[in-house]
């Protein structure tokens, strides 16, 4: 196993009463951790995507539930709970598509209201900020488990072995090391001979700035190319695998994640490319029969407009701005998760592997 | 017949011993007309463009063969001649794609060599501005053409129908009107209730700054979307047909297009959506049996690193920027030119259609 570090930041952290994140916005350009200090600091961050990628939302959504309540005046654990909950509800309004968010946030609420019926006010206040610990903690165990399950499918040859990935779903994504990027960290760390394309990832491309970045840190061959080159791309040769994240997945199968997911898993299809999500069982919403349940975030026409600081089309132009799409199960070879591989999803096998 | 302008500034016009272009990459924030005076200017212009799109292209490279040679002070139509020569040699430099460029130097050449074999030096120089008058003219003819031949495939219904594209293939991107845009404009002049989706189409952003600029000022209902989003656009049945223009047709229907177009063509495919091409048959190029002999043009890193003023990449990555590629016919429902409709093209029919 690589313990190993994806880069040498982390992507939040605990610190003294306090969040500490990387502000993704920001990057490449600018390396800059800021300290988050309130429920609505964190609503803000997980809202703008200064911190984004659906396990990390659940980390961060956690902490905010640990900021609204560890310097609070509460005198009863009843109190305290009544300020975890409302606090929860509100960090669930910050984006609507990952599961995880709720995932976290439904965690964080059922702790606190079984411990409050026993604990005293400051013990309740640890059990929560141990149980955002405890999420945190099992997100980096889930994600070096996906990387080392991934990594299979990765063939150790002279040529290099192609992946494309679409958006980011790396350590940046999640507490560290990430979901998709955990398979390439670790078929590179095993010398595995990789080169990764990643897609650029319009509008706010997480692709040039998250992924290339990440990559290019940790030392593993990547090369950008922007969206619409996929299909080329594969035609080239250039790409064995694809392997991206899930934003949320449901029970057959289908899987929401960044906008042009769909798309790419079509062009893999029809390239004969296997298609791979890389994603914790948290990412699983079995409430959902199937994809077509899954809320899909419309976000601002100003993030393709005027993405880069300049006026890339007339300033009334109509917009359409989906962020996700969902692919169904019948356009992935498998589901990478901490347990294993579901090959060929659907709806019995799913259920199997989460049992 | 429609003879109204797409837009209200040519694209490209001469005037006065010079010619006048749109500074396409100033839109669409500002509308600047530059004056082109020289061969090296239009070169210029062509390689950074200032003027782009394959038919443009062509009539900007014959008018650049004239402002060669129309101050020449050569004292015999030998010595004229071998000035446009060179300098239609010259500009046959500027990029390597787009067959229009060829087939308007070559035009040019040819009437040079044969005229000069009688005319006198002040004749010649009227003749082969003449010819250069003419390209742009029949450019004009066959694009409306086209639009009427394009027109037909789509439906007046009260639901709107669905028509996406990628790149520029409009006004701007010929002498006025365009090829896969006259299709709209025909189709819109005729009261079809059309709605048009625009491909952003990176790194240079064409759909957004030019096409969507185009479309509406000429009052033609459209949504922008990133490249990524095609496919899901098409799943929510928003599409009833694509048309994008082409650069280079090989002699058994496939076609290069901008970057991206491929993988249009096999989203359609699998949305079971009728994919078009438009383009004059200036375009088709039968010395080339397949695409795979169409030379594709790799353009700067930069393009994509810091396409905006903006690094939206580490400054270092490695990067791939194939300019354009190549839809095999197989995956192509027609081609429109100013003839008619090549319905599944193939090399008999390509050679009937021509002949």
């Amino acid at each position: 196993m690589t313990a190993k570090k994806s880069f040498d930041a982390p992507t939040l952290e605990w610190s003294k009463g306090t969040v500490k994140l990387i502000e993704q916005t920001l990057l490449p350009e600018q390396e800059k951790v800021v300290t988050i200090r309130t429920p609505k600091e964190m609503w803000d961050a997980i809202k703008r995507l200064a911190v984004r990628g659906a396990p990390a939302i659940g980390c961060a959504a956690a902490y905010g539930v640990v900021l609204g309540i560890h310097k609070s005046k509460a005198k009863t654990p009843a109190a305290l709970l009544k300020e975890a909950v409302k606090t929860a509800d509100y960090l669930a309004t910050s984006r609507p598509t990952a599961v995880n968010l709720f995932w976290a946030l439904d965690r964080m609420k059922s702790v606190a209201t079984l411990e409050a019926k026993t604990m005293d006010v400051p013990t309740l206040k640890q059990r929560i900020l141990d149980e955002a610990h405890a999420i945190l903690e099992e997100d980096k165990a889930m994600c070096h488990a996906i990387g080392r399950n991934g990594a299979k499918l990765v063939t150790k040859r002279n040529k290099p072995f192609g992946i494309l990935t679409h958006c980011n779903a790396g350590g940046l994504a999640t507490s560290e090391y990430g979901t998709a990027l955990a398979v390439m960290y670790e078929a590179h760390s095993q010398k595995k001979n990789i080169h990764v394309y990643s897609d650029e990832t319009r509008p706010l491309c997480q692709g040039s700035r998250l992924t290339t970045w990440e990559l290019m840190r940790a030392g593993v061959p990547v090369t950008l190319i922007c969206d619409n080159m996929a299909a080329q791309v594969m035609r080239e040769g250039r790409i064995d695998i694809v392997v991206t994240g899930a934003d949320r997945i449901a029970a057959n199968g289908d899987s929401a994640n960044k906008i042009g997911t769909y798309g790419v898993a079509i062009l893999a299809k029809f390239h004969g490319i296997p298609f791979y999500i890389a994603a914790p069982s948290s990412t699983f919403d079995l409430s959902l029969k199937d994809g077509s349940q899954i809320p899909i975030e419309e976000r601002h026409p100003e993030e393709i407009k005027n993405g880069f600081g300049k006026w890339t089309a007339p300033r009334k132009a109509k917009i359409y701005n989906p962020a996700f799409d969902v692919t169904p199960a019948g356009l992935i070879a498998g589901i990478i998760t901490e347990r294993g591989i579901i090959e060929k999803p659907n709806t019995a096998k799913v259920k199997k592997h989460l049992a």
